[in-house]
């Protein structure tokens, strides 16, 4: 790598890092709805320009710093740490449940700009929601090779009922806290 | 019941159709976000005030309206009739999406606008989602009695799947359609 190359690249992404973390301050601080293109490049201390150099919207952003944020929560959990298939599923869902007083009503906020907007939603989907369902997805297909899950059942299908309750209860405003993550893995594993 | 009475409350119940009636016809024509105040009250040849006098705001008078709409939707299927509990859900979820190539897009933007609107939240979940709710665990309640499903299983919580995995999809812009009925059935009385 060239002296010239390291010099230009961590000028951008240096903004590109102040934008984020402006991002999800705001957003904590103030609400989604309520933090404006103009306050987000004022507490970055950057132009507009370079916002929209990166990214189309305050949605974009804002998922992005989200993604990043929630990085290390996006792990395989180990059932031979957790116990078990159904103690791994429950300690990554409390994990996941744990991170959304922070951050669940932005995640609430972010759905909803989906509604309206259809390459947002499919931003949504593909760069937050599916990394997310495959890391469960792959949970429960070792658990049935282990044989902890019943060979016939639809592991797409039940990942898809566990995101499914998790934005369910979000979505209506019910708590989502430990006995819900134990509750879910049970009816999961439930023989 | 008087004739005075017999006249005086039709007068009301016949504007509050005209509004229902207006709301449904224009969110499915322009979308739930382009229709105005004005555009209902105009369509249903009303006055402001008579909107008001019922409803708190537009997603309080979608929310009736469709609400309305889909009585016929909200009825505990009959199992004898659909052959078992299994064929029962299955036929009742292919209804719900059938008519949601209607009204999907309108109920994406209801479930958006209850994120922004704590009020509005509790009303689109105790008026409309919990008694759809109530229906499905009826039907697996009345299934694990008559020992189409364990008894250990969780009524409840499979009841939370079922709708998430609808509002999952629904909300992520993936179809919605008979085969999709037909697995979450399926992975529900999966043994």
């Amino acid at each position: 790598m060239s002296d010239q190359k390291a010099v230009g690249r961590p000028r951008s992404a240096e903004v590109d890092e102040k934008l984020k973390r402006a991002a999800l301050k705001l957003v904590r601080e103030r609400g989604y709805r309520d933090v404006s293109i103009s306050a987000l490049i004022a507490e970055a201390g950057v132009s507009r320009q370079s916002l929209y150099n990166r990214w189309h919207s305050k949605a974009d952003l804002v998922l992005e710093a989200l993604t990043d944020d929630t990085e290390g929560l996006v792990q395989l959990p180990d059932p031979a740490r957790a116990g078990s298939a159904q103690a791994a599923l429950r300690d990554f869902l409390h994990g996941i449940f744990r991170h959304l007083a922070l951050d669940g009503t932005t995640l609430r906020s972010l759905i909803a700009a989906a509604q309206e907007d259809p390459a947002f939603r499919e931003a949504l989907r593909t760069r937050f929601v599916e990394p997310r369902e495959e890391i469960v997805t792959a949970l429960l297909a070792r658990a049935q090779s282990a044989g902890e899950l019943p060979a016939g059942r639809d592991i797409r299908m039940l990942s898809a009922f566990i995101h499914g309750a998790f934005w369910y209860r979000l979505l209506n405003g019910l708590p989502l806290d430990e006995d819900t993550a134990r509750d879910i893995a049970a009816a999961i594993f439930a023989p």
